[in-house]
């Protein structure tokens, strides 16, 4: 999939957490950002938001994203969504006059931009496309646990919590890893994943009797040659609202190993209308990974070997402090990978894998 | 949801573990089924090949189920799938042999009839209605735990694998319990479920962000006005290819206490390519389950608090023997509810509700 120059629609949510999708092609496809559209935060960078991105302008309107000098954008992404997934009301006038002047529309949203008559007739006109990166494809297959016949070694970000860093831990991973001359894959599952690299299926859109097989499919495909693949996690088992999407992955992945994902500053199930419950441990999600894989494979004797910790809401002492104080709780390497480094993760991983490689 | 007199079709796979749908529709609304189409088994009635349905006569073809003595079919019911609910292509001409009859057609396949451009055409021309049963609603909500705030209480049936009786376990213990006195309401969630009582949602169709959400609406909807609720359980936690829809049932439906089904005679995970894998025992498999649940609601304090076996496949000596070292062995209630009756479980159901009502 090639991608093109976007703008980013985030308006009113310009943020780490509040808008995922806009911010991690901020991190990670920054040539490819031209600029992006937050009314609140007009007039500042993406750097002064976010702290990645470099000099992106951020600007109130469409009008003036095309305005900006630099390369002409070639699409608009949607990097903001409501709960469910649906594309917000006030937003909709914004995407067809993104269609109006010329630019193709991605949208990673479960309510899919080919159901709306309006812009479909309209993106025809123009001659432009609109292009659902949550439309998964159509013949999928119930999971049968073939991921267990890779040569590649299987790893799977798992975490407390959704939205704490699954997607990035497994991108610093693979950077890592490939620094060390290790053939690092990355399997995407979600639309960010799937914007960023390429390719992908976003799991979470797949109809639940196939997402094990969803997950099966991907990680078959990037594991191919490959000697890691890195599968990236989505949701957690304690999020009553998405534990469904982190099992069938965890089921149709197959780990050998996983990274337990955290975010040390938070305390709460993320979301509205989570507030009533507490995240877990560290080692207590350490427990509950180990166990839901040992139900469909415990000759695999899959266990989590790091913790990957996103501390972006911390200060830097504060941020050591408690990485520190999670790897001596869990004795395992524990680090925040943007702010620290992912080496300690890339070095559990190619351990274990050469481990697995060679046994005694 | 008002139910026709069907023609059940069920070619050349009539039986209680290869036609599901055909088997608990017989089972349970045998007053609605004018005949059934298997050519392997056509002579003999429904009471010869599953032991229920009484008479209803087993045919080889749709000419002959017309053509039965009775009430006039209005409806065929597709009762056999291939894995994966795609349509059999070899049934497509039955299909199209019983709009041009002037029959409705339904289907609980995930393979939808209405889109098939020729089905839909012809049954146009007729005036049949074409029923996909495992459509789900489009404004499905993410999961938040509201089933949490139900009165009634709340009863999920589980298992050790898929098609183990979880269906046939819950309708059971719904008239057991009827019969003490207790309203006890069904909630269906797939579509067997929804054709015997008319309501639910097949939540192993539902996109897998929305799964628990599905299982917390039915839940709720069941449970207005009940003393108890009997949710209907999906797959296995156990079944690499089905464990996210039963995860995401268990998050959604947030049991007060399970019922775990089981069937004794089987050793490996049910369906082609599980052959590797050894079904958990009971003992195991509660001890799954009630993790699962902690990880969302340890304040529930949710437990197995009784055993429903199928032994449909043992003689009467070794059913009686395995259910009574099962109950003896995890120290629960157990019973095969078709063979020996659902009393025990409807009787550790109305105690753990009514200790919950007023506990000490």
């Amino acid at each position: 999939m090639n991608r093109p120059i976007f703008v980013i629609l985030a308006e009113g949510k310009l943020g780490l957490e509040t808008s995922k999708t806009a911010a991690s092609t901020i991190r990670y496809l920054p040539d490819r950002v031209a600029a992006v559209i937050d009314s609140l935060h007009a007039g500042l960078t993406t750097h002064d938001v976010l702290g990645t991105g470099g000099g992106i302008p951020v600007v109130s309107s469409l009008a003036e994203a095309l305005a900006v000098d630099g390369e002409t954008p070639q699409a608009l992404l949607v990097g903001v969504a409501n709960r469910g997934g649906t594309i917000p009301t006030e937003h909709r006038p914004v995407l067809l006059e993104a269609v109006g002047a010329g630019l193709d529309v991605w949208s990673g949203l479960h309510e899919r931009l080919a159901d709306d008559p309006d812009l479909v007739a309209r993106a025809r006109q123009q001659g432009v496309r609109l292009v659902d990166l949550r439309d998964p494809p159509a013949d999928l297959p119930v999971g049968t646990g073939l991921a267990l016949g890779t040569d590649a070694f299987r790893v799977l970000t798992v975490g407390t919590d959704c939205n704490v860093g699954k997607m990035t831990a497994s991108l610093e991973i693979r950077r890592a890893l490939q620094e060390r001359g290790v053939d690092a894959r990355f399997a995407g599952t979600g639309q960010s994943g799937i914007v960023i690299d390429g390719a992908g299926i976003p799991v979470d859109a797949v109809v639940s009797d196939f997402v094990s097989g969803a997950a099966e499919r991907i990680t078959l495909e990037a594991a191919e040659g490959a000697d890691v693949v890195l599968v990236e996690g989505q949701g957690s088992l304690f999020h009553p609202g998405y534990s469904a999407v982190t099992l069938g992955l965890l089921h149709g992945s197959m780990p050998h190993a996983m990274i337990l994902c955290w975010m040390p500053g938070r305390t709460k199930v993320y979301g509205g209308g989570y507030e009533w419950m507490d995240l877990p441990s560290p080692a207590a999600a350490i427990e509950a990974y180990e166990e839901a894989m040992r139900w469909v494979a415990p000759q695999l004797d899959s266990g989590v070997i790091a913790l990957s910790a996103n501390t972006y809401d911390l200060s830097e002492d504060e941020a050591r402090r408690v990485v520190e104080e999670a790897g001596v709780a869990t004795g395992l390497p524990s680090t925040d990978p943007v702010r620290f480094g992912a080496e300690p993760l890339a070095e559990a991983i190619e351990r274990a894998w050469r481990g697995r490689q060679s046994p005694e």
